[in-house]
């Protein structure tokens, strides 16, 4: 298996000179993604946690929904120079009767719409994936709460604190309570990860829980998110436009800007009663 | 053409109670590139400079060199439900005799190893495809003048400043002159907008010149200021592992944590000399 860091050497300039020292950088890797041995796609990856990972991509991708959907799930034989196994390519064989993903450009965006590309089309076609919409989950979440987990989060970042290298995504229950966290150099693959731990362990859909993004908030985590049936999702920074229209679109409450005491609610803030109330 | 910024209301939570004001959002559309009528990607991007951002993305997969190399670009006739063009979907037709691009997921990762998926081999297939390596640029750059960089970015971020949530990057010249800065919602893209412009403006390769980018330094970044033949790339925040590789590989100067007066410096620290010197 690949290491999460790496050691490397760096020279820190600064008025006070040149000093070169030892610096701890964040694992990159590729990781190819493979559907009953047919490829599906390579993300770049920080490696661990490769099983939930591709276990959340195809969930979120809409190709399974339950466990059961994977019978085996296994590193191939792709060796490096050295005749050692790289651990860089997983191939996840579905369960008998579960249909193959489609594997074009258009998967995405064709599915429902004679538009061509746009941003309806997009969200058309997340909500024909759809198998666990979060509109129905009438749990409440306590703003006061919700401001406390920018700082959970961080405090389980155990790799950022070694490289500040590292996007994070955080699940958690409406009163707080940290289930999982997983950390990577691509923010949707934090997510992924977060959500194939969820399946794995069978929790979805995630009724009654929040997901925390360490950065901005696109419209691919809404999706993540919207897939795995998250009423809540908050992040540290700033929501896109097609991330609004696709929370508000999917019943999610979607909230940013999530710093110190307060946050901005673009969505749902039916699920955010008054905490004085 | 769809607009960069969007105006959404928001609700604010704070001590100070609920306050529901308008917002003002970084604009995230789905772009098609199509290559000779053919599908070969899908981005999520904040929309304008998108004829840029193909040529930027062709030319750093290492499909064109030139901006002769391509001989039309235009959108396409796709149209809304309302019967508007999404102006989603751009297609460049290429000139006789440049050959079109592969399109399968494997097309970055398995041209030079037997190997499987692995970073060596994402590492060969960036210099088998590079035409301009930065490794001969003997351009040196003053660490007093990168430390101005960042600064001169946040600056010249106009949309970032209204919404937060916007990525850029950059070009300057070794002086500190700003050649042209590029935001987007999605890193990679603000990085194609800005080599986009340089094809079509006859700078690539970009020779004695510095990228800066807003955010992180991944494999992906340093591979496109690699094949435009960017000799250095200074980032806000941290290089992966990867990213370093391929950068002293590539024979590119890489910086990450460039703030303040101070910087780390990866690679490449013989283009830049001791100001005291």
């Amino acid at each position: 298996m690949g290491r999460v860091t790496i050691r490397r050497p760096v020279v820190k300039l600064s008025p006070n000179g040149r000093r070169r020292r030892p610096d701890v950088l964040a694992a990159e890797e590729p990781l190819e993604i493979r559907v009953n041995g047919k490829a599906l796609a390579v993300t770049m990856r920080t490696p661990g946690h490769d099983v939930e990972l591709t276990h959340g991509f195809l969930l979120t991708e809409g190709v399974i929904g339950d466990k059961e959907d994977v019978s085996t799930a296994r590193y191939c034989d792709s060796v490096d120079d050295s005749g050692r196994n790289t651990y860089n390519v997983l191939d996840l064989a579905l369960a008998p009767g579960v249909p193959p993903p489609d594997t074009g450009v258009e998967r995405n965006f064709y599915t429902t719409s004679s538009c061509g590309v746009c941003g309806k089309a997009a969200l058309d076609a997340v909500r024909l994936k759809t198998r666990y919409s979060p509109a129905g989950d009438t749990t409440t979440f306590s703003p006061a709460v919700l401001t406390t987990l920018p700082d959970a989060l961080r405090e389980a970042q155990h790799v950022f604190d070694s490289t500040g290298g590292l996007h994070a995504a955080g699940l958690f229950r409406a009163d707080g309570t940290m289930l999982v966290v997983r950390e990577d150099v691509g923010r949707h693959n934090a997510v992924d990860k977060v959500m194939g731990w969820a399946l794995l362990n069978d929790q979805v859909p995630l009724t009654g829980t929040v997901l925390m993004v360490s950065g901005r908030a696109s419209f691919e985590l809404v999706q993540k998110a919207a897939m795995s049936g998250v009423p809540v999702l908050t992040a540290v920074s700033a929501p896109s436009s097609l991330a609004v229209e696709l929370a508000e679109e999917s019943g999610m409450t979607l909230a940013g800007f999530v710093r110190g005491d307060s946050m901005n609610v673009y969505t749902g803030i039916e699920r955010l009663p008054d905490d004085d109330e």
